[in-house]
């Protein structure tokens, strides 16, 4: 029995378009920032024995469909690695395990209200978990992750992620590749603003399946746009040139959300109170003359936030005070302490906008952060002896 | 003196960035739907005499600069017009009274909270009815109101107008043309809906400037996308085919917000409303699994709609229901007459969505009109024997 943590992975150049829906291979090659796992993580105990009849997983305390097609992609490609080291002996693990059944206990300790998209951190954390109870070691492990969702190869590795797009058709070079550590840029600093979504949005697998079937733009933005973009990001996050960065950032997140709206019918992810945050972040960035901030959106109304450390005080009492919170303090910023600080009279007027009261529900102060990690610990296995999901796996 | 009402257009390819921005002359084709001045229309009396000291001019009852550059550029071009023709004989009018000061009068009949661009009909009657005063027949007129507002060489002309681009630097081909007459898709029905909006959105001649700047979609819009709708959009005129125009129509609306939001900082001219009128026209036609009904949206968050006079009264109780109104009757919907019909149980039940109370302030309910025209009755003229604005004209 293993058990494994994982991260979440915020992409600050986006993936969107699969050109292999069955392999999962993009369009485009993507970049993200891996986040830390003391904030938001996905947890994995998987067990195998000789004695479980079949494969079987549970989901936050519930158990879920293992014939799942994506599911059962990941776990044949990880049996077919191990077995591959077991014939060729490379193999330091229990070279027997690979024929047992498996069973799989997986808690996120975040929300899904708040809007993180937990298959990435998820099926990392499977894939990692898996590798390690079969003692498979490969460079290939990001490519069966991808196959799992697309987005979880990021997730395999801490600091700052590319998703290389690969030319071959089988995606053997479709793989997540490190650009730069955890400890690559520690002033940077990440805020997740959650925001109420009045309604569900449409599904990222279904929405960028349209998108690739009617948007004439998101062609031109992958061939043309992207590659010269990916080339800047990784410059810029080199030369930790925040100004650079974050204006990248937010302007392939507008792309993204650009190509949501030239597809048809069309996809809206913002609502009212995203545009709110935009206009928040451009006016503040404006009051100061740069770039101090930057916000990224995925399938959904909420922003992450990219800043630095010094300048995330002020940014978080901004928020608080143009977005006037329903809880105070730490029920309002959980995660990383932000210091608390006053707001000069003359941003609060240069920015000039209508506070909007409730529009954002907490925000969630973190930072980059590692890859997927052991756990050691046998008492945080999310599975009893018996095999079964212990309660505390449920409550979670 | 002469009297001349001038109408407004909407675009269906829309246009988005100059390349010149002195000479307007914009990075790609566009074409509209002249509608019918019976609903919408702006008015102009321009009167000149040997007597007025200078030209001025009184926009809905109130004096404005006459210095305005786009104003003096249309003045100018057209004075210079026609010093052409008495110079070559061939103006059939008072010759003299090129040389003279002009007043000029206008006032619109739909209040600026409709949101209709009142610079294309402003600009198209301006330009018209100076022509009148002074005797100018040319072709080239429209280019004269495209150098007051771009999408005003559209509204000379009834019916299905295209604005081609052209080609030369001058501008000389940078012109109007008509597709299609306003007697050529009687059935063609037209509905402004006016939407509530929160706040006063980017003006547009802004945007397109902020557009052409950053975003790099647009440049593939207008150079690959739209040529290849140009063609498309005046053969499905041309064939009345509906459900062709109303895809492309929404289609070309989706992708011009979707280049607002790839400009750096993004431009938001779409609000939750809008988004929940797109949502309904689409379900609305998935319940049918035809294109009956097509939005699109201009600067600002109302929506225009086209359909078919057989569709018209079932949609117009579509977003009665959907949207319920603070009046009803003939207060909610103005304009053109539209019979009250029932909705079937089934039809609520699929396009399955909560209710919007208050969304939409009201309709216009009209179709596509002709061209600038020649009021003829001496009692409608905005300017009295004075040379000054009647009371009436402050009041219209």
């Amino acid at each position: 029995m293993v058990t494994c943590t994982g991260p979440v992975n915020i992409a600050v150049i986006k993936y969107w378009g699969k050109r292999d829906e069955d392999l999962i291979l993009p369009i485009n090659s993507s970049l993200s920032v891996t986040l830390h796992q003391d904030q938001l993580k996905t947890t994995t105990t998987i067990a195998c024995s000789r004695n479980f009849q079949q494969d079987r997983i549970w989901l936050n305390g519930k158990e879920e469909d293992i014939s799942n097609p994506r599911l059962q992609s990941c776990l044949q490609e990880i049996r077919r690695f191990a077995r591959k080291r077991r014939n060729t002996g490379g193999s330091t693990s229990d070279v027997s395990s690979v024929s047992h059944k498996v069973h799989i206990c997986s808690v996120n300790n975040f929300p899904t209200a708040a809007g993180l998209a937990s298959s990435a951190s998820g099926y990392a954390c499977l894939v990692y978990t898996l590798s390690q109870l079969f003692g498979v070691e490969s460079e290939q492990l990001s490519a069966v992750a991808r196959q799992g969702s697309g987005s979880a190869c990021r997730s395999l590795y801490g600091g700052f992620v590319q998703w290389k797009l690969g030319e071959r058709s089988d995606g053997k070079d479709s793989l997540a590749e490190q650009v730069g550590s955890e400890s690559h840029w520690p002033e940077l600093r990440v805020l997740v603003l959650v925001v109420s979504a009045e309604q569900k949005s449409v599904g990222s697998t279904s929405g960028m399946h349209t998108s690739v079937g009617t948007s004439q733009l998101l062609k031109y933005r992958a061939d043309v746009v992207v590659p010269s973009r990916m080339e800047e990001m990784i410059r810029v996050i080199r030369q930790r040139d925040f100004p650079a960065f974050g204006e990248l950032t937010m302007k392939d997140s507008n792309q993204f959300h650009a190509i949501c709206l030239d597809t048809y019918p069309p996809i809206f992810y913002l609502n009212n109170i995203s545009h709110r945050i935009i206009s928040l972040v451009h006016r503040y960035n404006q009051y100061y003359g740069e770039t101090r901030v930057a916000y990224t959106f995925d399938a959904g109304p909420n922003a992450v936030i990219y800043t630095l450390e010094d300048h995330l005080p002020e940014f978080v009492q901004v928020v608080r005070h143009f977005f006037p919170p329903e809880v105070n303090g730490a029920e309002f910023v959980k995660g990383l302490p932000v210091c608390s600080t006053e707001l000069s009279e003359d941003l609060k007027r240069n920015i000039n906008m209508e506070p909007t009261p409730k529009g954002i529900h907490y925000i969630i102060s973190t930072k980059a952060g590692p890859g997927p990690c052991v756990v050691k610990d046998p008492n945080h296995h999310l599975l009893g002896a018996d095999g079964l999901p212990k309660k505390s796996a449920i409550s979670d």
